[in-house]
């Protein structure tokens, strides 16, 4: 029988690749999220939330052809037995939103949002099937400014977060130069879309594969690092020389950048489109006194998503940071967006322009926690008020009350162990200042303050200035009940 | 072919029982949110996520003697074929997590965590599948401190977000005492578990179906109000008379409530513990200062989930409103919470006494703007530059960052649309302020600065002093483009 029992209870475990968030993490998340709204908010961007749940064919998630599902999304079946999951990312729903709500919305119509996503993809460090990501978009407007616009607010929100200038830089390329390049490539052919989409994904892979990589993933394939056979995209070696010689053509100003492409693709309608489109945004973005330390147009930017459909964006972190592997490398990409023109025709048929951007939040704050940029203390009440006498607790209670009153984050032991592990428990969980009273003290009309910080310190290797600072400072001492809120705020001035 | 094509187009619908939350009550909601959680951090508590998915055996899903998750759960196979499901409420995910991390963890330890839950219930108005909730929990500490102080965080929150003291009670009552009174009632006797929770949950339907409801259901059942017969416990008459004549002990103070409780379970060993922590509870609000004017002692409260296991808690706003169906009632509850000692033994074997509660995060919202508590705008930049001549986009884009810069949020308009169309825009969006300049103007030093608020201020009907004060105020003025901050300011603060 008591086998039996033990064999039904459940084993406490979390889902693979999802993450409990702890205190510290939920804190620091959430003051940068702040910041992040703030900047949104600062160029007209209003709040939106969309359901976790959509329809998959909502979401465009079904396999061609098919009425399964695809792979990388969470999906069942609803009560009426439709294909429902949980969204991947926030752009297919404000899709949905604004096909659903076209008469009433203004336009553009200007919306960020911030929310958990959810893929069915094989987890790793730093890859989760979980993460947060925060949007904002444009849409109902085809006017480059708005893609400029996009360029700006990632300069400013990274720049409001604490990254230096130099730190990080905005890049733009667009899809139709890279569709222009490829018409020339096949000398004014077309390739299928697929292929398309495949050699863009290749280019994507630069920054990881590096060129020789590259050239091997557009032409036979490659041996990738685990040994096994990656088959690559079946271009002919003429046509691989083309695209890597496009890979190299940034120059040093967007401008020059710009008179280059214009040559390559000249003579390709579309490849033409996108040059103009970039020279707009330049031109904007001149205009607005983003420079090219901010901004550049680098043609290797591709974005893996099928569906952006002129001007793409990439944000990021130039500084170097040491990888799992020991190996010393840019942090990399944190913000990626584009135009998306054809995601609210889907639903209408109507043609609405789209242009936006996506921060990944986690990606983000695991940088500004690297940078130090960000408070990561996780504790909220500093001052404990202990029960060393239980009978006494009514006493402790209005102490309590009277600190949180002064406006002091305060806790009051609830627990029902004795003095020792109540001070193990103050200082487990990061409180400065305990507070002690005994029924000797309570009739005198005194209480103790207790500096936990102070003793701690004490304890350490410290600089002769700090130590003799610390030694004229009572780690503990007593004051007059009345004086209680003046004494806690001084020790919590203390350490400040 | 078109029709092909139209044939394949989704129909843009979002999933039944689920809302698009707009601007404006995604921002109460915030702000919401900041003042509860400010509050329970004053308390001493700290923040946790946990994820949205969840093993089915984990949230204590299956159905009974089956291996399918029960009804009511959003669950589906993950890539290994076992049950996941989303959670339903976030005291399942802490007991996983407190049990995954028992021994680093503080003792007690006291988080909050606020979020979506998904419950795949009927949907009906106010009823939905996906809502938040804000939990506030202290794990490992069985003192009737830790439940005081939840009656005490219940009402500091309701009056941190403006709920004056008289529009709000806050009812604790025990399970001990409910079992001990179906032990009296079975004249020393037991009832099943089964019948006991159903006992349990008919006496929480006292509110919604009166007395003589909850008599027809204690006893052989009752048509309800759609015609449909549901069936009853079935108690014997003399069973019920008891359990009526216990809904009707509650006295004028919580120490006469006690005492009466004490006479009528008297004999019952579980019944009198759970008077006795009736009265600890009382003693440590008295101590706290919560009258009887804040949390009242409520024997009618009975809380349906089965996992409680002694006092139980709802906050309910009292103040009156009038329902969907005309009829003036109560606003209810908005808070509920309660003890649930065996929820983390579940996992570990291990006695675990915890205690917390909820707030519907929704339902509270929903009461605040009823009582107008909480601002609804939903504009975030109040400021619209517009484009007259689209030439000179680059002096708007300058105006707009000069703004930008003293802190104002400024929409730079990004449409293609012309000027009048931009107007309207504007005036759609809620802004205040329009900022307008052609070339003229450009030449001569000058903005246009638009009042839009005064030019729909003087069409209504208004009160002579306003209206001879609106008189006095240009609804549209121009200023050297040096002064343009402070003339958009001047403005915004006529209307703040």
């Amino acid at each position: 029988m008591a086998r039996e029992c033990k064999q039904k209870r459940p084993i406490p475990r979390r889902l693979k690749g999802f993450r409990d968030i702890t205190s510290e993490t939920v804190r620091a998340r959430d003051t940068m999220i702040a910041t992040i709204r703030g900047v949104y908010e600062r160029y007209g961007y209003t709040a939106l939330e969309t359901p976790a749940l959509e329809y998959v064919d909502v979401l465009g998630k079904f396999l061609p052809e098919s009425e399964a599902p695809s792979g990388g999304i969470f999906a069942l079946r609803d009560e009426d037995d439709e294909w429902i999951a949980l969204r991947y990312d926030l752009t297919a729903p404000l899709s949905r939103f604004v096909a659903m709500n076209f008469q009433e919305l203004p336009t553009p119509y200007r919306r960020y949002q911030v929310g958990p996503v959810y893929r069915l993809e094989k987890p790793g460090p730093g890859r989760f099937r979980e993460f947060y990501q925060f949007d904002f978009d444009s849409v109902g407007t085809g006017s480059m400014l708005a893609d400029a616009e996009v360029c700006m607010i990632m300069c400013d929100t990274l720049e409001a977060l604490g990254v230096n200038r130099g730190d990080y830089i905005v890049k733009v390329n667009d899809r139709k130069v890279l569709n222009g390049v490829l018409e020339k490539v096949t000398a004014g052919g077309k390739l299928s879309s697929d292929i398309s989409l495949q050699v863009l994904r290749t280019i994507d892979k630069l920054d990881r594969l590096g060129r020789e990589g590259v050239e091997q993933l557009l032409g036979e394939g490659r041996l990738d690092e685990s040994g096994a056979y990656v088959e690559g995209v079946g271009l002919q070696p003429e046509q691989i020389s083309r695209v890597m010689a496009y890979l190299e053509i940034k120059a040093d100003t967007r401008q020059t950048t710009c008179d280059r492409l214009s040559e390559l693709v000249e003579g390709s309608k579309i490849g033409m489109e996108g040059v103009d489109e970039l020279r707009q945004i330049d031109e904007a973005l001149t205009a607005g006194g983003y420079g090219e330390d901010r901004v550049e147009i680098d043609p290797t930017v591709a974005r893996g998503l099928d569906y952006y459909t002129g001007p793409v964006f990439e944000g990021v972190l130039t500084f170097d940071i040491v990888d799992d592997k020991g190996v010393t490398r840019q942090f990399g990409s944190v913000f990626g967006g584009g135009r998306y023109d054809d995601l609210v025709q889907r639903f209408t048929g109507q043609k609405v322009p789209a242009t936006g951007a996506s921060i990944g939040v986690d990606r983000l704050l695991s940088a500004l926690l690297t940078l130090g940029k960000i408070d990561v203390d996780s504790t909220t009440a500093k001052v404990l008020v202990t029960r060393l006498d239980k009978k006494l607790t009514a006493e402790y209670q209005k102490i309590a009350g009277q600190l949180r009153d002064a406006g002091i984050n305060t806790e009051l032991y609830v627990g029902t162990q004795g003095i020792g592990k109540q001070f193990k428990y103050a200082s487990d969980t990061g409180r400065i200042v305990a507070v002690v009273m005994g029924s000797d003290e309570m009739e005198k009309g005194e209480v103790s303050i207790k500096d936990l910080k102070l003793g701690e310190e004490l304890s350490e290797e410290i600089g002769p200035d700090r130590k003799a600072w610390l030694k004229q400072q009572p780690a503990q001492f007593s004051v007059p009940r009345s004086d209680i809120v003046k004494a806690v705020q001084e020790v919590l001035a203390r350490h400040a």
